[in-house]
């Protein structure tokens, strides 16, 4: 079965991985987040906590669709020092997603869109694009968001 | 379905929703909290997590029954910034609970006590009538929980 | 049904038990944590957490299987001060694991070994030899530490 | 010395009183929070710390004038556990603040503007006035802000 | 300069020395907190915190008389993984501290005491003792707290 | 005063700046964190807290030399929400620092080394080459640090 990500819909073929990493260098964190999502991860988050005899760990969490999770696996055990890790089933609800282009002092830029049940109730610019921006013309990235937003909601009203 | 909250029960019929916010002013976060149990939601709370590319997000977790799903999916996506959520089945273990009443110098004060199994496990003094009484009588409010426990303690040794 | 848990297997009989600690004297935690490892539990670990009204409080997260339920669930009710607590169903895919033993200059030290589908991807150095040598030699753990890691990747080499 | 908070200035005589909380009921963290800021505190907030034994702790966070120290001290001792407390020297550098008010279709709204150097560098609509808006009128809160900003962004082109 | 600990005194020459650790093993930490401990140490707490690269990491806090600067610096460099450490000069106010004794079904145990400007403010049994009553008679170990409290306010009332 | 940073020294002259953010897109974090560290900051980290009514927000931590105050605070007020900021006096102790290299099977790779007293205490393969080799040969980024570690090791015995 498969999505057409850009409809609204929910996904109850998806799996919550945890380890719980209290042995491990955390300079190799970033390395195997960014692995993970190459590898087709949803998402991929981490979560400060305290383990056995009071250890500040790290709960790694990947969420992913259950074919991909014997490849999840490998990448996991290789990457990590977990003897070990969980899953539990979930579903996601993922509201429908459309770009749109907005003209801005910089040029056209992108905003992210969320439909849910058809009413428009998410628009964010694209991180990425704002970040070149701001780094291009020396502006502060938070101006870049602000004319984004302006130029979407006149649009929009 | 339908629990007699006084009783001890498992509630099977339970879900955990999860939205992961990264772009979200964090002012924002206890309004849509608040509208999450006025809402019915059981349990509403967030967790300090990090993101792709290291950013610094909150897990929103909201604990509610199975038939309260679309309500507050409306909630979540109109009062957050978020394109998806996710959900996994829980089930509830709640104790038995009463509410005793016990004499102190402020007046009387509610104490909520719980059972499991039928015995005593758990007392807790109402929050909202300590610190009112903290506030009228300009009183500690850790002045105001002892004098409760003590007077619960006294009434069942 | 048992697991010899020397092999690599996946043990879809798991709970993931919850409870939100927001008026509890932190104190107890790990008193809390060790008797729930004592009596089975195959994790412990607590998750700093925002509740309502801005609380900080505690998530307890106790990973176990179905059939340690109950006794758990006394341990948690007897020794916290929740009214509730919620699980899910999880799985656990846990590596081979074998003990090794390398020739050091304060004698043989285990090495906790990890193998996924037949091939080594994990060793560590046993947490508790390696910290009662730095105590008895007045060494620095982390050397400890680089001296079985050194013995071991030269015979695996 | 006394300073006029409208226009940018450093002060040199700030303290971060800071105090690592326990065993206290987080349940009186808000209570304790709200009374250092009707006091006079410039800031409160709380750091999640894990303290000896890896215990999960509270780390209290006020920053105030050097003057207010007694009357804080004693609201610390008053409605926390600690039986102690630390505070180091600070210098707290604050913009330029002035109050603007935009028009929007639920009337005047307040909007916090920051000066450095003479040059607008920050806006913020008022929280509390949007809260109130969006509760009087069943709007979502994202709504009320983006409408607020985007008054005050049109005004400023 | 000496104090009498069982005075209130404020010390002004303290240090708070800090250590940002990235790309250290956890399970090291406890090691070195109570190796800080054992050479005189104040306090220590570390809190999570997000590096470089949205590393997680870890803040290495130890509160310290100035006199053993030398000598910390020793272990943290010995025992952790930094190139570099940082120390602020930090003010202690500690409270008049004295040990009661009450009777409790299990015998005798103490409740520390702290005095503020010669009045009571804190109380608080002996975690260590409480525990050992806890495993030794097989009671819950929030029960003993009960018992020493309810003993120590209605001698104090 | 300047300082070869290839030897162990104090420095008395340093910073640290504290901004806390409630009402700022995360999503800008990384960028802010980039742009101090390119302009001279000596570290910079995030640390999650809880703020006024609960809020979660992020305490921005930026270490560095006070020359530089003037132009980190325009970044800060420039790239975030915040309206004002603090700073504390800190000291910084840092190890000598040498870079060695060392032979491996994907060609030779740098080790970075603190000494403390003149004594070797840290040393610590440089990530950003190990990265690049892991990617390159497709291998684990552990396994790369390890025959790194080895090496050197091997050569300090």
């Amino acid at each position: 079965m498969s999505f057409n990500h850009r409809d609204e819909h929910v996904d109850d073929r998806m799996l919550l991985v945890q380890a719980n990493l209290d042995d491990m260098n955390p300079e190799w964190i970033s390395f195997l987040m960014d692995k993970l999502f190459d590898a087709g991860a949803n998402d991929v988050y981490v979560v400060p906590i305290i383990m056995k005899k009071g250890r500040p760990g790290i709960m790694l969490n990947v969420l992913i669709d259950e074919d991909r999770l014997s490849a999840m696996e490998d990448i996991i055990f290789s990457e990590s020092t977990t003897l070990g890790l969980r899953y539990l089933h979930a579903s996601c609800h993922r509201l429908a997603r459309e770009f749109e282009h907005v003209e801005t002092k910089w040029g056209e830029l992108t905003v992210k869109v969320g439909y849910h049940a058809g009413k428009l109730v998410q628009f964010a610019p694209e991180f990425k694009e704002c970040e070149q921006v701001a780094k291009q013309y020396g502006v502060p990235l938070k101006q870049v968001y602000e004319e984004v937003r302006l130029q979407f909601v006149k649009r929009h009203i």
